[in-house]
C-alpha cells in the first residue's frame, strides 16, 4: 500500500477535514460552573467506498480510530443518504500529537483559521482554564468565529 | 505567496475537486446525431472568503479561470447561501494539460476512478469518437459510472 504524504494529507484535510468544537450543554449540572462545555473532534467522513483511504490516512497520522457511520434511519424516512465512514480523533493528548503532524507541512487555505481556534480550545482546556470565567468566555468566543461563523452563536 | 506542492494540491482535489460531465439535451437539433452531448468541466468551489486558495491553485496549475458565484436569487428565496468562487478548467486541451499536471502526483481515493473516466471521454471527444455510435455508447456509459453513480441514469 502506497501511502500518502504529509503534504497530500494537509491538502486533503484542507478539503475534507472537519475541526470540530461541540458546545454541550451542561446547564443545572454539577461539577461544572458554566452552560456549555467544549468537546473537541478532528474528524474526516468518507463515502462508504472510500475506507481505504481513511485507513492509508490513519496509518500515515498514527492516531485516532475509524467508525461506520450507518444512515439507515434516513434512508427508512425517504431520505437518499449513503453510509460513511468517519476518521475520528478526540483524545486531548492525542490532538496535541495530530497539531505536531501538520506543523510538518504548510496549510494554504481558511481551513488554517479554524485549525488555529481549534488547537487554541484545546490548549485552554488542556490547562484547566475552560473551568474560570475568563477561560470559559474565549472557548465561547474562538467556537463562535469557527467554520465560518456558521454556528447559532452562543452567550457567554 | 507561498505556493502550493504538487502533493498538497492533489490532496486537496481529491477532497474538493469535482470532475464533471454533463450530459446537455442535444435531442432535435442539427450538427449532432444523438440525444446527449458531453461537456467536461473540471472545477473546484470554494466559500468567497477562501479566494486566494484558488488563486495559488491557479497559479501553480497554470491553467482555467475564477468566476464569482453569485447566490442572491437563492438568499431572495430565504435559502441560507454564501457566494462562493469557482476555479473552472474547461478547454478540451487545457483538460489535457492539466491531466499532464495530475500525474505527476499520486492520487489515494476514490477521486482517482471519476478521474479516469473523465479524460476517458474528453480523449473520445478528442477523436471525435462521440460522434459515432460506439463512441456515444461509451461517453454514457463512462458519464452513468461517475461520481458513485448518484446521477439519474442516462439511456443510450
Amino acid at each position: 500500500m502506497r501511502l500518502p504524504s504529509t503534504d497530500w494529507i494537509i491538502g486533503f484535510i484542507e478539503g475534507e477535514g472537519n475541526f470540530h468544537v461541540s458546545l454541550s450543554n451542561f446547564k443545572g449540572k454539577k461539577n461544572y460552573p458554566f452552560d456549555y462545555y467544549p468537546l473537541l473532534q478532528f474528524r474526516i467522513f468518507l463515502r462508504e467506498d472510500d475506507f481505504k483511504t481513511l485507513k492509508k490516512i490513519k496509518r500515515v497520522i498514527g492516531l485516532g480510530k475509524i467508525y461506520k457511520k450507518n444512515y439507515n434511519y434516513s434512508r427508512k424516512k425517504g431520505i437518499r443518504a449513503r453510509d460513511q465512514y468517519v476518521y475520528y480523533i478526540t483524545r486531548l493528548e492525542d490532538l496535541f500529537k495530530l497539531e505536531n503532524f501538520l506543523k510538518k507541512g504548510i496549510f494554504h487555505s481558511k481551513k488554517k483559521d479554524d485549525m488555529s481556534r481549534f488547537f487554541d480550545i484545546a490548549r485552554i482546556k488542556a490547562y484547566k482554564k475552560h473551568l474560570t470565567k475568563k477561560g470559559y468566555e474565549k472557548v465561547i468566543k474562538l467556537a463562535n468565529s469557527m467554520n465560518g461563523k456558521s454556528r447559532a452563536n452562543f452567550r457567554v
